[in-house]
């Protein structure tokens, strides 16, 4: 019947019944065991579901639960002795070494109508739902740190760029405001996240469902869900909640990107409106007059990290049957990562804003008069002039003061400026002054005081929900 | 003092003021006049808003709104011209029609504290919440006509697989609902992310915010928003409601790609357990006998134009600096077509349900014993056997049969499956029975049929929300 | 047997035997005509090889090779009527219409023993063939330019960067020829990846290869192709060519991205190191004194378009089973955009370098004192003193400038130095002279002007080659 | 002057020097410590050099070299000891431990006229240089074990797929070599970018090159490498030889996926051609019947592990501003996980073809007569009859057997068939064979014996260049 390849030429290494590189390609105990915790947790509960089903007497499902609580013991305090030849993942280590404790007679019941397709999702989903609430702490804590600094320096005008060309002046605290309102809507999307991750596909099975009437709506209470997923197909399948996480960090560490490019930029000498504190950068080992934004640029690279982890799982699981395929095991060494990466970069990003200096002298010596030509368009805009026309005029003198070589459209004088446009008034001479083009800048969302405030109220007010 | 390159070599082509390919590089209208109504709409308001602020006069507000009725008319009849050396893109070749409609001294005074950086943001959040709608109503077609198939067709069994093995039998249509309730979710997510793209950024100027004491609360109700974008600088720059769109639907035609893969194998000669509609089929050009299922193969394939947009959109807008940078008029052709792709595949894929012919009876011919394996270990479970040992006890039957050449571990007999375990007894013979082994399967979320019909009547009930 | 979804509720929309929208989903033409002279050509070269092997007659060979001309004459001069009932793409299209210049009697002929799916493959290599030799005339263009500007600018010093922090003095030319060299490996790999586009598929049949003795070979020679595939399975599937060419665009506009960034920030107020030529830059609609680079800005975001369809396209075919699969028409649409945006972008970014302006002042007062001090470290290193030790002594010195309130190490004077390390001597003062910092660096690749001139020397060499 | 952030808040925790988060965050050793021997390697050749240029004695050299090789030995012998004060990356911390091995007023001066920057980049190209020979080692031990597999079992036929639908009869080993010639493409890109990798960067500086005139081109001798990189700049910045493996791993990998796709359909029981061997497979916590392919499902899901690694990295890479930025520091975990995937992965692949089991009786079982319908088109465009009708005859026998519900059209009977079209004649039953229609593709690639045998000599000759 079957005819298999000449082993002649290869037998030697490949006629074995094992291919000890394919254990080592197949395992993930050394990475799952991240879950262990997590894992005896949720094991412990189906115990006493089980119970409650009537397969585990009363005595077997305690003798299971404080047998776990041993195994549990030996993890937190690295005692726990890992047999390669059978523990391959971080279900059959800790069922293995419950059986040590308690006898197989007892543990291998444990695993009954159970499957490590429907234990595997509940772990993942158990150790999730924690570390987001630990993201969410970070964030929150980046986003309170944020609003402090812009209160404090809310006093400083820079320059607002667009094309990081110059552009109108705003306020540095509404440059703040601005990323920091970014982050808020990474906040509102993580918490409409978590509320997918709790869910419990534990007693699922291995993909058909639980015969032995477990009561999953007990189980996922004993475990904090929030109530159970509704097709056992797909309890084992569904990696959604690893995508949408991968997904927020994406778009998150893009805001860090971002948020980054500035803070490098205006931290050069040719900006010079920031400095990082020492704690946040670093030397050279050439150069010794060095000092460079390393944080910054970590943040900003790892932005690459996160991003590949979200295309490469979104790859793996392209096109893949539905129910469990081996395929899935990519999931884990991403998502941990992943999570690790935004703890991180969330409390890095904390610290350079609580920390850094800034400098308004530069930021003002980089206010140039011709940011003011809108204001100087819209002065003959508030006496009746079509702004087309207003714009060409204001253009008009932008053009004169660089032909004479003058520092700025300010130095025109009001008879050339008449000259110009005979519409001008002495009252244009006000135009000039960067305090008051942004104190007109007053409607919602503009760059005045009292909207930079506002902004921060908000903000505030958003961080106490949830 | 500044020195070009030497114009001599390249003069000829490089010299003149303008590049012919630097202008087509640079426009939009061609594919930005797919937003021409929303263009519209918006100035129309903002004609409203610059009036209530004593910019515009009445007669002045009204001139424009009608003035741009003509130039919607012109756009829905296919009878504007442009003119290629101004417009560039929709705002500007909208403003000038309407200055060739009532003059300029008037349509002059419409862009008064406005920048095409809000307007370009405004044009592309009415368009997508638009088109949103018209998505949810596709996804809401095609959940509907999924559950009529799951409830029509609720009859048949088919084997269930695991890495694409026969694993335990299950209900046709409880693969059908695991399907739906991935698409279900997607739907959840998209309610989400309609609330944060219906957000108002008109009024925030270039960059600082607007000087004329704008009620932009106004501008939003007008447009149908839910409320302003808080900070100007985020208004012009903000683009996460794209990538959150791309995000959506990179998630949504990845599980697509799922469902067409597992329909791919189930339409194949060797599985055979369903036909699509000659309408969703094509022939070989080559094969007289051929029939393809190209409906599911394009479906499946698109996934990855999806998800090249929304990878592509991501890469564009990494490490921008804040506010407005040209790189952010590469938003657009991808959103369009993502959004047309995502709306005629959720079509297909409903035609496809709503038409396909499943083959209940090679489901059935599918089914074989050894997918009884672990009902055969269930059946010593419930007389008290740990779960491990019965697994194994089980394996020894699938062998035995095996090694017999039986056609599957029914056909040991009663006296054999004793020998291999003394505590199998006369009532194991029911255990052969697929309808059974489903049937059992009856927690919430298993494959019985109860629990099949409770999955239809919730994903009903979801639907009615939003 | 066969039991099909309930139709009462979708059978008015999903009744009939086609779906308009699925016609539209499926067909490629609107598309592939881009490709219709490469499909003549190909049949041309088709039919005689079929009349080489019996199948037609010379006559017939002639009357399709001239019908065909006719056809192609209809595309070039935009007379080719499309008959979209039958024309769903370029294949069928211009063998439809060929049947309607000599007969179908004669023109059903043409397809025997061939298939769309080799059809298809040899079309596509054809035109990207063509495509790719355009690319390598930009390619070198740019290069050119950019040698010349390097070549002119010589003299110009510049700071230098790491970390966008102001580092050690180097030739504006040496910064030029930086990029240059990226875009020179682009040419080697744009050389290497057309040899493998250049290969046949015509002559491999749906998928088994062809069954009438067809001369493969002199196919491939009659369409200059560089010899045959050698299994028909993967002549129809292959689409490596498709993602090598999108691989290959992703990393030169990444290179672009890159380029685009330094010259970006090199056009700000803040640098002011080169302004653009106005052909390629733009202003604003709302603030008259803006230039703003949106050439570079368009380069660097396009890159994100190529990223996004590479990207796109190795999802499609991500764990696609072999031989042809329809998903593999998502191949064209990226291909097609991604030689577009690739051939402007290349001549987009000639036209910048040959136009810019530099300011060599402005660089040179960029240049500031504590950029020497890995000079000043050298020094010392030079009378014997290890490099760790003349770093800190170095770094002390920028210290002591700096508490003092200096403009930079070269105010402290002699004396000053000495007490900081009394290995200083009079000639520690020779040290501060940017242009002598620069020549010191005369290693092969370093910044004196001799190694800028010899790198030069080697681009020009490159361009020779291929 | 500057104002700093209300340290009140915050100051806790961020008022410190340092933060410990931030060390770890900027460490690499953890990871980088991967190339000590390329570390030691670079720096043991640089003293050379700088002895040569006169910085070093050659005692000094000979301490360096001889410590460096106590290091090496240390390290290679697991005895190193981390300083996690000092030693945060690989560089520091050799020179730190060489310090103490001989002295810092010997070690202090190997880092003369040298960076970190061009030293990491010297040290990861060394190290890569080595894997990739590795990794060619690898695949081509693969390729001749396929080679040795389609040569044994090459008479086996199967079905042929387009669509995975049945088209037209083929040979396994066909089969076998279309993937094999995908991996052969592979073979030659690895071998042209090898050149690209062996390039030598030591001796650029941080930025600016080198000012004691080192030997460069000596010292890429010493190493091994095929000359200089000609820009310093680049030669700190340049990573394009990570992007270049990584897009290479990625095509690769690729490829991997679509070879477990077929052999994961192919070893369903729905098609049951092919079983891997126990090493290969692995069983169900559950389900005790069950064997799963999961080493190709592990193949196939890696392909997605890969080719997020890329997309990570460019990401992080694009918009970056020229020579070094910290973000470059990404490079490494993606790129030394990517090697160890690759490297087992084609291993893992090694083994399962050497050790499946094919079942040619389960293949010819598949092979229906209708896939010779083509073949019964071709018979009668041997008889002169355009192929579009011969395909419209065909197609008509097709559709007469499935009314009649015969088995085939085989079973129509010769006078049936002439009903259909009287140009059938008795010979018309010699097209139904199998191996008659396989043997009839016998151009260049085609699947009759002799071209599989020609494709597999092709193989072998392109294994031995190189």
């Amino acid at each position: 019947m079957a005819s298999g390849s000449s082993t002649k030429l290869w037998g030697g290494r490949f006629s074995g019944k094992t291919d000890p590189l394919m254990q080592k390609y197949n395992e993930s105990l050394s990475y799952d065991r991240r879950m262990y915790a997590q894992d005896i947790r949720g094991s412990q509960a189906y115990a006493k579901a089980t119970c409650k089903a009537g397969i585990l007497t009363p005595e077997e499902r305690d003798a299971i639960i404080e047998g776990l609580e041993k195994v549990r013991e030996e993890w937190a305090t690295g005692t726990f002795v890992i047999k390669p030849e059978t523990d391959e993942d971080i279900h059959t280590a800790n069922e293995r070494r419950l059986g040590d404790h308690i006898g197989t007679h007892i543990s291998g019941k444990l695993h009954t109508g159970r499957s490590r397709n429907d234990q595997v999702a509940t772990d993942m989903r158990l150790w999730l739902r924690d570390e987001l609430d630990n993201i969410e702490k970070y964030l929150i804590e980046f986003l309170k740190v944020t609003a402090v600094a812009a209160s404090d320096q809310i006093d400083a005008l820079m320059p607002g760029y667009t094309h990081v060309q110059r552009a109108q002046p705003i306020r540095w605290s509404h440059w703040v405001m601005s990323h920091a309102f970014m982050f808020l809507s990474d906040l509102e999307r993580l918490r409409e996240l978590k509320k997918r991750v709790n869910k419990s596909p534990l007693g699922c099975g291995a993909l058909a469902g639980n015969p032995f009437n477990l009561d999953r709506e007990f189980l996922a209470k004993e475990l904090g869900f929030d109530g159970c997923i509704q097709n056992s197909l797909i309890g084992v399948a569904d990696r959604d909640f690893v995508v949408e996480t991968l997904q927020w960090a994406t778009l998150m560490m893009n805001h860090m990107s971002r948020w980054s490019e500035d803070l490098i930029l205006y931290s050069t000498a040719e900006f010079g409106f920031v400095t990082l504190a020492d704690a946040y950068s670093t030397g050279s080992s050439l150069m010794p007059q060095k000092k460079n934004s390393d944080s910054l640029e970590l943040l900003r690279g790892k932005s690459g990290r996160v991003f590949g982890q979200m295309a490469g799982f979104l790859y793996t699981i392209k096109g893949l049957p539905s129910s469990y395929n081996k395929d899935l095991q990519e999931d884990k060494e991403p998502l941990f990562d992943c999570v690790t990466t935004v703890q991180n970069s969330l409390q890095i990003a904390s610290g350079v804003v609580a920390t850094w200096s800034i400098h308004p002298n530069k930021m003002k010596a980089a206010l140039t008069m011709d940011m003011l030509a809108t204001d100087l368009a819209d002065y003959l805009v508030r006496k009746g002039v079509p702004f087309r026309e207003t714009h060409h005029i204001s253009g008009s003198c932008v053009q004169a003061a660089e032909k004479q070589g003058l520092s700025g459209i300010d130095q025109l004088g009001l008879e050339a400026l008449k000259k110009i446009d005979n519409r001008f008034e002495a009252d244009v001479l006000e135009v000039f002054d960067f305090e008051r083009s942004v104190e007109l800048r007053s409607s919602i969302g503009g760059t005045c005081r009292a909207s930079v405030v506002k902004q921060i109220e908000e903000l505030n007010k958003f961080l106490q929900l949830g």
